[in-house]
C-alpha cells in the first residue's frame, strides 16, 4: 500500500472504534450524499442517488409485474382535510411542515407537506370507486416526503427522504391483507436477491404499528453494530380510512360496502442499511447488483501500448456483456484509484499490469474480502457472472451469519438485559403493552417485530410475572 | 356506432368549437389527470403518468448517455440563498411559495419550496468544484417544483409540475455554450423522435429569457388551434451564477477562473403538447413511442373458443415482441371498447372476430386515421414495427404541415396583426425591445424565438420605421 492509499484509508474513523462517526465518515467519503444549509435536509450526490435508481429499478419493475400503477399526488395537503383520520393526524402532526404564505400573500388555509399521502390517495380514491368493477386499485408513487424530526443522520432521519408509497384498495378483507404480505415478500426479496440483506420479517406491536393502520408488518435489518434498522413497512388498514373517507362501492349483490385499504413504503434509508450492514474500516462494500459501478479497470503502467489495448478491451467486453463497467486510465496513482475504489464499494477490481499480460492474464480484487485472484484475460468476462454471483451470496451469508449470532432468547430479564447490551435481536415472551413500554424505558430497547412463527419461551412473562402472551424480538434500533 | 360510443363521444367537446373545453375535457375523460383539492396542483394518474414515465425513459437514457449523473437537491431553498442572484430573485419572487411553521413552532428563517434549483445547485458546486480537474460537473434531477402561478391550467401551468432541471459547471464560455445548444438538439429530437412534434428551436429575446441567464434558448410547439408553447429551454449563465456563489477553480495554469454554466428543463408540460397537436374529436392521439398501450386487442364475439385462442396467441406473440400490448376480453360491449380506446388514443386496434379469423385475417384499425386494414393474423406481429413507424412519421408529417401552413412573414404591422388573428407564428423583423413590448399590448402575441437563421424580412421595422435589427417568431402562446 503506497502513500497516498494510506492517507485516504486513514481519514476514516474505524468501524469498531466509533460505529456512527464511522458512518458518516462513509457517507460523506464515498460521495454518497452532502449537507444542504437547511439542517436535515441532504443532498443526494451520483453516487448515493445511482444506488437509489437501482432500488428504484428493482421495485418498479416487481410492482409493475404486479400489476401496481405510478401516480403522482399533490406536494401539499389541506390541513382541514390531513385531520379527517383521527389517529393518522395524532401520529403525524407533531412533525409536520406547513406553507403558510407566498411572501406576498398568506394562504387562507395552511398547507401541510406530505409526510406521507394516505389522505391524498383516500380523496382520489372516494371519486373513482364507485362499483366492485373499479376494484382492485393498486397505485404507488415515487416522491419525498417531509417530517421535521429533530434528530437527523444521513440516510437513516432526515426532515426529507426519498421513498416509494403504495396505496391500495381491494373489495375484500382477504384481499387487502394478502396484498399487505404479498409486498413485504416483495420488500424481504428486495433484500435477499438485491441488497445481500437477510431481512427478518413479522409484525408490528400496537404500540409500534402506523398512525391509522389495524396492522403493520415490518422488515427489520441488523446492523454490524448490533442495532436495528426498521427498513420498510406495509400497513394494512381494514376499514379505517375507507370510512374516514367515505370510500364506498356497490358489490356483485348491489349493496353498498366500505373499501378495505393499505399502504406500504420504503425510502432511501435502505441506502443506509447498505452501508451499515456491509461496509469496512476500507469503507463501502456495495453488494454487486446494487452497485452503480460493478467493475473497475485499472491499467498499471498505463502508457503501455498492451496495457492501454487489454484494458479497453477487457472493458469494451465486459461492456458489451451487460456489466456495469468503467475504466480508469487516469494519471493518477494506482495506490490513489485502489483506495479510492474501495472506498466507494467497486466490488471487483481488475489490475491489468505489463507483467501480468506477459502470461496473457490479469489480477482480480474482489472487494468483499479483498482477495487477489489471477484470470486469464480470456476468462474474466465469462468467468464474471459467477464471480458477482458468488459475491452476493457471501456478502448475504455474511449478513445472516451476523444476524444469526447475534440473536437471542431471553428466559429472565437479566438475560434480556445482558444480550440487549450486547447488541442484536433478543426475543422474550411477554405479557403486555406495559411490559413493552417499561421495557423500552429500563434498556431503550424496542419491540422490532412479533415473528410470524409464534412460540413461547417461558409460560410467564420475565418482567411482569403474568401469564406470556406473545413472544416479541426486541432490539436497541436507528 | 352503437348507443355507448355515441354518448361516450359525444361527452368531448368538439375540438374547433371550444378548444380549451375540448382539452379540459380529454384531460379528465381520458383519465389523464384530476383535481386536487388545492387548486393548481392536479393528480396525474396511472395513464397521464405513464405518459410522463415514457418521456423520462426517453430523456434519461439520452442523459446518461452524454455523460450528465442524477442527483436529488433538497425540496427547500432557505430565502436568503434564494436571494444571492439578483435576476434570478426578482423574477421568482413574487410566486414562491413557503414554509414558516411546523404546526408547533415558527422556523427562524422562512423556507421557499424550490421554484427551480439553480441555488441549491450553485451552493454544492461552490464546495466540490476545486480544480480544473474536477470539470465538468454535469448533474440533472427529476423532481417536482412549485411556483404559485394565479391562472392554472391542467398540465400547461400548475401551482406544482413535475419536471428535469440539469445544471452544469465548465471550464470554459465554449463548452458551456455547446451544452446550452447540444441540450437544446436532444430536446428538438424527443420530439423528432418519439413526441412526433416539429419543435421550433431559437433564441430567446432578452425580454422573455430566464431570470439570471445571459442566454435562452427554446424549443417552441404550435398546437392545434395555432398557439404556440414553449416547451423546454436551455439556459447559458456565463459566470452571472459562479461570481454571486464563488464559484472558483484553479485552471491548469493554477490561476483562479470563474466557472461557466448552464441550466435546462422540460416538465410535465409536454403531456399538454401532445394532447394539443396530434388529439381530434374522439379524443386523444398517441404518438405510438410514447404511448403507454401501443396495441390493444378486442375480441368480437369473445365466448368463441377459436377468437379466445387467437386474442391469446396474438397478445402473447405481440407482448413477446416486446409491443405494449392489451387485451380486453372484459364483457363490456365492443362498441364502448371502441369509444374507450379511441379516447384514450391507443395507437392500435385489433378486432378479433369469428368471421375475419374464418379467412385467418383479423381487422386492425390505425386511431391516428380511424382507418381499418385486414391482415393475415399470421402478418401481423411483423408487420407492426412498420406499421407504428409509418404512424409516427405521418403524425410528425401532419403536424409540420400544420406548423408550415401556419408560419407567416410580416412586411406591414397590419399584415401582421393579421395573421396572428389567424393563428401561427408570424415573422417580422423589428427594432428593438421597445417594439416587441408593443406588440404584446397591441396584439397579445409575443416573441417566441429569434431563429438561429437570420435574414431580415424588411430593411425597416414595420411597426416603429427604425432600422430593423432581427427577425422574431412571434406567436399567442400558452
Amino acid at each position: 500500500m503506497n502513500q497516498n492509499n494510506k492517507k485516504l484509508v486513514a481519514s476514516v474513523t474505524s468501524r469498531d472504534q466509533d460505529f456512527a462517526q464511522w458512518y458518516t465518515d462513509l457517507c460523506l467519503k464515498a460521495e454518497l450524499m452532502d449537507y444542504s444549509d437547511v439542517k436535515g435536509f441532504i443532498i443526494y450526490r451520483p453516487y448515493g442517488y445511482a444506488i437509489w435508481e437501482g432500488i428504484q429499478g428493482y421495485l418498479d419493475k416487481r410492482f409493475k409485474e404486479t400489476n401496481h400503477q405510478n401516480v403522482y399526488m399533490p406536494l401539499v395537503i389541506p390541513e382541514s382535510l390531513f385531520q379527517k383520520e383521527k389517529d393518522h393526524v395524532e401520529g403525524f402532526a407533531p412533525e409536520t411542515a406547513m406553507i403558510t404564505t407566498t411572501g406576498v400573500e398568506d394562504l387562507q388555509e395552511r398547507l401541510i407537506i406530505r409526510p406521507t399521502s394516505e389522505t391524498l390517495f383516500c380523496t382520489h380514491y372516494q371519486k373513482i370507486v364507485n362499483s366492485y368493477r373499479d376494484l382492485p386499485k393498486m397505485y404507488n408513487q415515487w416522491c419525498s416526503v417531509v417530517r421535521w424530526e429533530k434528530t437527523t443522520r444521513p440516510f437513516l432521519r432526515g426532515k426529507e427522504f426519498l421513498w416509494q408509497e403504495g396505496h391500495t384498495v381491494h373489495a375484500t378483507e382477504e384481499e387487502a391483507r394478502r396484498e399487505t404480505l404479498d409486498i413485504l415478500e416483495i420488500y424481504r426479496e428486495l433484500g435477499e436477491k438485491y441488497l445481500a440483506i437477510p431481512f427478518v420479517t413479522g409484525r408490528k406491536t400496537e404500540k409500534e404499528k402506523f398512525a391509522g393502520a389495524v396492522e403493520t408488518y415490518s422488515i427489520e435489518a441488523l446492523m454490524h453494530d448490533g442495532q436495528a434498522l426498521q427498513s420498510g413497512t406495509t400497513h394494512f388498514f381494514g376499514q379505517n380510512f375507507s370510512k374516514a373517507f367515505d370510500i364506498k362501492f356497490t358489490d356483485e349483490n348491489n349493496t353498498l360496502q366500505y373499501a378495505y385499504q393499505t399502504s406500504w413504503g420504503v425510502s432511501t434509508r435502505l441506502i443506509g442499511a447498505v452501508i451499515m450492514v456491509h461496509g469496512d474500516d476500507e469503507g463501502l462494500v456495495l453488494p454487486p447488483y446494487v452497485a452503480p459501478t460493478q467493475i473497475v479497470i485499472i491499467p498499471i503502467q498505463g502508457q503501455k501500448p498492451e496495457v492501454q489495448e487489454a484494458s479497453k478491451s477487457l472493458y469494451d467486453e465486459l461492456k458489451k456483456a451487460g456489466y456495469r463497467v468503467s475504466l480508469d486510465d487516469s494519471n493518477k496513482s494506482a495506490g490513489w484509484k485502489f483506495a479510492e475504489y474501495e472506498m466507494k464499494g467497486y466490488p471487483v477490481r481488475i489490475e491489468v499490469g505489463p507483467r501480468d499480460l506477459e502470461k496473457g492474464e490479469v489480477t482480480l480484487v474482489t472487494r468483499h474480502d479483498r482477495k487477489k485472484h489471477q484470470y486469464k484475460v480470456s476468462d474474466v468476462a465469462n468467468s464474471m457472472e459467477h464471480i458477482l454471483k458468488d459475491m452476493h451470496d457471501t456478502l448475504y451469508q455474511r449478513a445472516l451469519t451476523h444476524v444469526n449470532e447475534h440473536t437471542y432468547e431471553a428466559k429472565t430479564y437479566d438475560e434480556f438485559k445482558a444480550y440487549i447490551k450486547m447488541g442484536g435481536y433478543v426475543a422474550m415472551s411477554i405479557a403486555d403493552e406495559e411490559v413493552e413500554i417499561q421495557i423500552k424505558k429500563d434498556t431503550t430497547a424496542t419491540a422490532r417485530v412479533i415473528p410470524f412463527d409464534q412460540k413461547l419461551i417461558t409460560e410467564n412473562c420475565p418482567v411482569s410475572g403474568k401469564k406470556a402472551t406473545q413472544t416479541i424480538w426486541f432490539a436497541r434500533a436507528y
